[in-house]
């Protein structure tokens, strides 16, 4: 991977966090323990980062978006923790998680304590602009809610189609990017038809992050990944990939692809079989094109604002340079 | 139990709380089913109740309130569909909880959908005073969720004082009666210090309401008290009353009440031996004296603040109302 070019927001930005955690207290120790270890397994903060770039594509002094950056990284945080516990991961940014480290009741405490943290610093904006960007981040909010109920769902429907899933992931992962955006445009007091444009670029590149994702759970390095490999394939989770392959395949595709569906035992030979019908169907070049798809349709968006051209080739590259992160 | 002297301000609330209800979407029925269902239970709205009260003893329209009174009701609900989680409680208000009725996943979804919900009504407070509002709001909700995990680490602790067990209660359940407070006098713009009295009035009164909890866990009518009885003594959990016994009584008692700690097989039988030691020892009429304290407190809390004297007697009779409810 290719240099941050927005290392300055970082580095800002870590230090704002890193100050932040230091406001917790130390005890009840299984409470902010488990909240202090989840926040300091990293991540690539995209969220914050696209809260600050906002401001940046608007000039103005990214500074002042670092409230808004602070509660979209906390409320994903929060998020992943409580998602962990449903899904039962052992493993998030290749460090167990809080579930397995500890137990399901302080992940869900722990989990609520830092959504009601996010609010607490999305409360320091500027007071005129409070209420607005409340009710942006509580819909956002709402609709990850949503989004990760429809997951679950769809473990127990056969019949999901794949517009189904881009709503789904829609909800569950690429509002929160939009959000993120917007809130850090609203921020710095952008003008609300730019913000708004904002929104729908990042609600697109989620789409193509998240597809991305699944692409790379399947075919992507475990070690710079940092989950299990092939983990939806085990868990039967109904992915683009899968989704794409139930359409494509013949007869005896499709009756492979169920027997592997039903075993839960030998998952290495269960990845690699899943992997091998992937493949023979194309589906990891087809998924390639739909990703295409949706940066290109965030690429059009972008290029229609008012920012400067240089900026947005920036950010565009950056964007790109986060799907293409560990193939 | 006398009629609720604050018919209109209920009446006012359960209207204003069901145009909240509507406003759910229908899907995921998974996510708003057991949300609606679990708000459908009722309960007192006491908190509510307490931020219109507020208001009312400030002479000021109780309406302009409701924001806040809505937020703290939305809040203790996504607490206990979280608690009931956590300490695996069958039954809440004499129904079955969300997690027994749908599942754990489920539960912790729904409840933190609900706490998205409690920030997006805050949000309608006038927005002049959101940030303070919402610091408030956050302060005392990360405070639950201590009072919360302190719970849960007294299961393993066997050297619970009474002075912790009232830490824990003040954060549990009465920071939240004081912020209701506080918060309906904040929404009509009521003296700082005034506000502040009645925050820690709320907090006094919240400690007896919690003492008179453990008290009808035990000694309370399952009927009119919704939840099981002797639930308390069945697991074993560390309440005022049995820690009081456990500080007061003989050789002979404390290793009978060892052996029932214990036990967890014979539970009818083991809620009656424990009520014949805790009433050998007098530990209902100690809590009851105890209860008396805090109210006491309050009551003179309340007496010295601005309020008229009618308004503060009318409430005053209101909390002790609420206190004998069942007994």
């Amino acid at each position: 991977m290719n240099e941050n070019p927005y290392k300055q927001f970082s580095a800002s930005f870590d230090a704002h966090l890193a100050a932040i955690v230091n406001t917790f207290p130390t005890e009840p120790a299984n409470l902010y323990e488990p909240v202090t270890y989840f926040l300091s397994l990293g991540g690539k903060r995209v969220r914050p980062l696209l809260a600050l770039i906002a401001a940046d594509l608007n000039n103005k002094d990214v500074t002042k978006a670092l409230p808004a950056a602070a509660a979209v990284e906390l409320f994903h945080n929060f998020s992943l923790i409580h998602d962990d516990i449903m899904d039962k991961a052992p493993l998030r940014r290749g460090k167990e998680t809080v579930h397995k480290k500890w137990n399901s009741n302080i992940a869900i405490l722990s989990g609520d304590v830092l959504l009601v943290k996010a609010y607490a610093e999305l409360a320091k904006c500027d007071p005129s602009i409070l209420a607005e960007m409340m009710g942006l981040f509580s819909k956002t909010a709402r609709e990850v809610c949503e989004g990760q109920q429809l997951d679950m769902d769809f473990e127990n429907r056969h019949n999901v189609t794949i517009a189904e899933y881009i709503h789904m992931i829609r909800l569950k992962t690429a509002v929160l990017l939009g959000c993120s955006l917007q809130m850090g445009a609203m921020a710095v007091n952008a003008d609300k038809k730019e913000a708004a444009l904002l929104y729908k670029a990042g609600e697109k590149l989620g789409i193509a992050f998240q597809l991305t994702d699944d692409y790379l759970d399947a075919f992507g390095n475990t070690q710079t990944f940092g989950k299990q490999s092939g983990g939806d394939i085990i868990a039967n989770k109904k992915t683009w990939l899968l989704l794409k392959a139930l359409e494509t395949a013949n007869d005896g595709q499709k009756q492979e692809l169920q027997h592997w569906l039903k075993k839960d035992d030998d998952t290495q030979e269960k990845v690699k079989e899943v992997k091998n019908i992937f493949s023979a169907l194309k589906v990891d070049g087809l998924i390639q094109q739909e990703i295409d798809v949706y940066y290109k349709e965030a690429e059009s968006l972008l290029l229609s604002s008012s920012a400067g051209k240089e900026k947005i080739k920036l950010f565009l590259g950056f964007a790109g340079q986060l799907m293409q992160r560990s193939q």
